[in-house]
């Protein structure tokens, strides 16, 4: 670990949340904004003064060198980095720590210390990055000790197999260092998740991580060619095929098995080489009906935009790429092989037969690499990555912040956004008087979009987690009766469970169930999330 | 059923089955082509002379309605359409007829089928088309009664909404009236499959069929936006959306359980508007090699060709496209949005790189109906769907004619490439004293290509079977060694098993067991096919 640290609280790096005077002046500015004033500020608790529960377990002899009870280190790993999770930093409160930490060196590692956990009767929590905003990585409750294993060390890019485009890579390698790595090979796996500088690889395919590919390559699923995970019955290792049709997959059963199942330990990824070509426009639609049947139409052409990103005139605002109540759509192509001027000027005669207006034209490059202005699409991306240390900035100066996610078929969009829009905003009212609600689409399919919802409100200063809990609810609840899924990309975890339970065929979990116990028969895998 | 009958042992239409005097000529022009003399011709069995074997039990009297012991319907429904299925029919050998054929008029009868089998211990095996390839409808063994669930009465359209390009659709449904009936609304699933004239929805999704989009959309698990399946503990019906992040995939889990895990009866399907534009074209190169490579670059380019069809010169020869050595490349695209200008032309670059040669240059068809001449790439649709039938009539005239298929990393292509050539023409030998032995490529992905391999030698009538049974033994011995998957869109059935047991992780199969534990106790669905 370099020397940098890492906020123990909130997101990414310890010297990136600003000091007190910088947070009064957001604070004063996001006002105006927002359209009301934020709740108290506050400073965070210092990890030396926080209140982190004490380990039930002392770590076993034989495993010494791996575990640890170190209690800076449990506190560290004790929470995701949803809302709940940064309130409850914040405040220093640590009372779910973990009991043990483990950092295996390589997979023999995680092999010992399954095989340790399971005849101990210790919970094991598979912990990548620790970016869970669903309470993927907290334990459930105190019945029995629990182990946080940490896959740091499985970090590296094992082999490039630049003919069939294909790299076997480490679990516990972050975003940024993975494609560092294939850059070198001229490659990318162009996955981005608004996690990827703190998020692994192995948590991507734990959870069914969405990524920047706005078609076609959505989630990690597509660009996962085997698995390999560590249960505690064994090693279960699928074969390296492109595709293939014998039984059902089982790399779609590992695929936002969440930790339930075992340790994934490592991959083959289907990776790309590094686009040569770009072409990028951003349109303006005065209604936000015409973006969505613009959006809707590019979904269905065929085209498959790399980038098809719209956003709702208070988004639009919020990230500053239009101030005017406008409705922007944000679309882009990238190849390695080809230049995308007519790819561009179809996509943006479709936003045009919808009232779209692009001002400006299509900014097309080929050849090169990337240099300077990427205009809208670069600001863009630039706040997206940014938005995870606002949140964080959010909790320290008295504000709710959070999103939520789904996906719904086109006939439902605009009755489930209706419902979403009254719901949400009646609970921020009843919670917080006042809140702001804003929607933007992340990724589209031919047969519907993912809409992807922020809400903020003023917090009261200790009572912050119960007016989240009633928005929250709410949103959930209105999701579930107007037909969109609780979680396109942000997985279930702790805290999705009620409504995933509600959204899963019976039967499937009944027999999702019996396959755990037939690899994790002491259940010691991640209890409690995804599966009750 | 209309009074036009089908073919008791052989493929399709019972009509479309030549005479005596044309096959006879077929077989002296078949030797001329293949180089080779075929065996013995002889005739098929008469449907009442044939030996069927008789049944073990009586249909219950409460579900008198819906099933019978009829000895032709029993035998009718004893076989898919293998090599081996086709001969055992030729020769009036129906050994392993089933017990029982129920034709259940709704899903509410299907429910009383499973319950009423659960309750007596008959085995239930799910018939669409009864096309399998793979053993996947015939009985296992004589251990208990076995009843064939028929799923013909299930086949309508139910709903199509056209917002979200979907349409909910009956099991039991065929692909001609599928798409006749899509076709009504400018629709298509334009999933075609080689069994398309007589295989069903509910087939294709339990075995993963491969239909003809060279990319992006090869196997029906991506069209498959929700499965509704009966199983012996109850209904499973997923949830529409146009994708989640919500747990494992439970359709996924459903596609390719091959029947064993309960009785699928509907799906919601993606489908998408007709195509109004098209470009084509066929591309001849002198060496085989440089065909792969092209086919390789275009894998890789992103352009998605909707056809990318690779024949080697034995193929090539056999289906009239080329008979100087050439191998060819047919690739199309096909919209209903855009011109296909610049896709084509981008296409044929890459193929003359590789040393393609495209004599004719690309044919593009903007705007309306499919008209008159398609070229090469109508020729090949035509021989394409006509060649089951063709199976059947080298039956007759003393030809062993069968095909495998796999998909492997481009990596692998080569040294596989050569050990099937290699282990295949030495079985071929050492069985016929001749055969030929062809390649194409039905589906190309970016990590590796789908080769599709087609034997032909000449028959020992009487010993079909045992020749055929070692050339197989090799072909899929040879695919295990280098790196290839037992099938790509056949299946496993009960013929692939063996390999299959060896492909899948061992703790993978275990999973699949409970979980099938889990919704069929009593191990009814489909016993030995997939699952021992």
């Amino acid at each position: 670990m370099s020397a940098r640290a890492l906020n123990h609280w909130g997101w990414g790096w310890a010297d990136r949340f600003p000091d007190r005077p910088t947070r009064e002046l957001l604070g004063a500015q996001l006002g105006a904004v927002l359209g009301f004033t934020p709740g108290e500020l506050a400073d965070p608790v210092a990890l030396a003064d926080a209140d982190v529960a004490p380990s039930m377990l002392a770590p076993p002899a034989l495993l010494a060198e791996i575990i640890t009870d170190a209690r800076d280190a449990r506190a560290r790993r004790t929470y995701g980095r949803s809302y709940r999770d940064l309130v409850r930093g914040f405040r220093g409160d640590f009372a779910s720590a973990p009991d043990l930490v483990a950092t295996p060196r390589d997979e023999a590692d995680v092999v010992a210390l399954l095989d340790w956990a399971s005849g101990a009767n210790v919970a094991v929590i598979p912990f990548g990055g620790g970016t869970s905003v669903v309470g993927g990585v907290e334990r459930s409750d105190r019945e029995r000790p629990v182990l946080v294993l940490d896959l740091a060390n499985l970090d590296a890019v094992l082999e490039v197999e630049r003919t069939s485009l294909s790299a076997r890579i480490q679990a516990g390698i972050f975003g940024p260092a993975l494609e560092t790595t294939l850059g070198q090979h001229g490659l990318t796996l162009r996955h981005f998740p608004q996690s990827f500088e703190f998020s692994t690889l192995g948590g991507w395919i734990a959870t069914r991580a969405g990524g920047h590919f706005a078609t076609l390559y959505t989630h990690i699923d597509d660009l996962v060619q085997t698995t390999r995970t560590v249960t505690p019955r064994g090693v279960l290792e699928t074969r390296r095929f492109p595709s293939s049709g014998a039984g059902p997959s089982a790399d779609r059963l590992m695929l936002g098995s969440e930790g339930t199942l075992g340790v994934i330990t490592e991959a083959w990824m289907r990776v790309r080489p590094r686009p040569r070509f770009r072409a990028t426009a951003s349109v303006h639609f005065a209604k936000f009906r015409g973006a969505v049947s613009a959006v809707h139409a590019l979904s269905q052409s065929g085209l498959y935009p790399t980038n098809c990103r719209l956003l709702d005139p208070r988004e639009a605002a919020l990230n500053f790429v239009a101030t005017d109540g406008s409705s922007v759509v944000v679309v882009g192509f990238e190849s390695a092989d080809h230049g995308l001027a007519v790819w561009i000027e179809r996509a943006l005669e479709l936003c045009r037969d919808h009232g779209g207006v692009c001002a400006k034209g299509a900014v097309i490059r080929e050849g090169g690499e990337r240099t300077g202005d990427d205009g809208v699409a670069g600001s863009w991306k630039q706040a997206f990555f940014e938005a995870p240390y606002l949140q964080s900035t959010m909790v320290s100066i008295g504000v709710i912040a959070d999103t939520f996610e789904t996906a719904c078929t086109w006939d439902h969009f605009e009755a489930l956004h209706q419902a979403i829009t009254h719901d949400v905003r009646d609970a921020l009212r009843r919670v917080a008087g006042k809140g702001s609600l804003s929607c933007r689409f992340t990724h589209v399919y031919p047969d519907g979009p993912a809409p992807y919802y922020t809400f903020l409100a003023p917090a009261k200063r200790g009572s912050e987690l119960a007016q989240w809990a009633e928005i929250k609810s709410a949103a959930s609840e209105a999701l579930a009766r107007a037909g969109g899924t609780i979680t396109h990309h942000h997985g279930v975890g702790r805290t999705h469970r009620p409504w995933y339970e509600r959204e899963a065929p019976a039967p499937f979990l009944g027999m999702l169930r019996a396959a755990k116990r037939e690899v994790d028969p002491a259940g010691i895998m991640n209890p409690g999330c995804l599966l009750a």
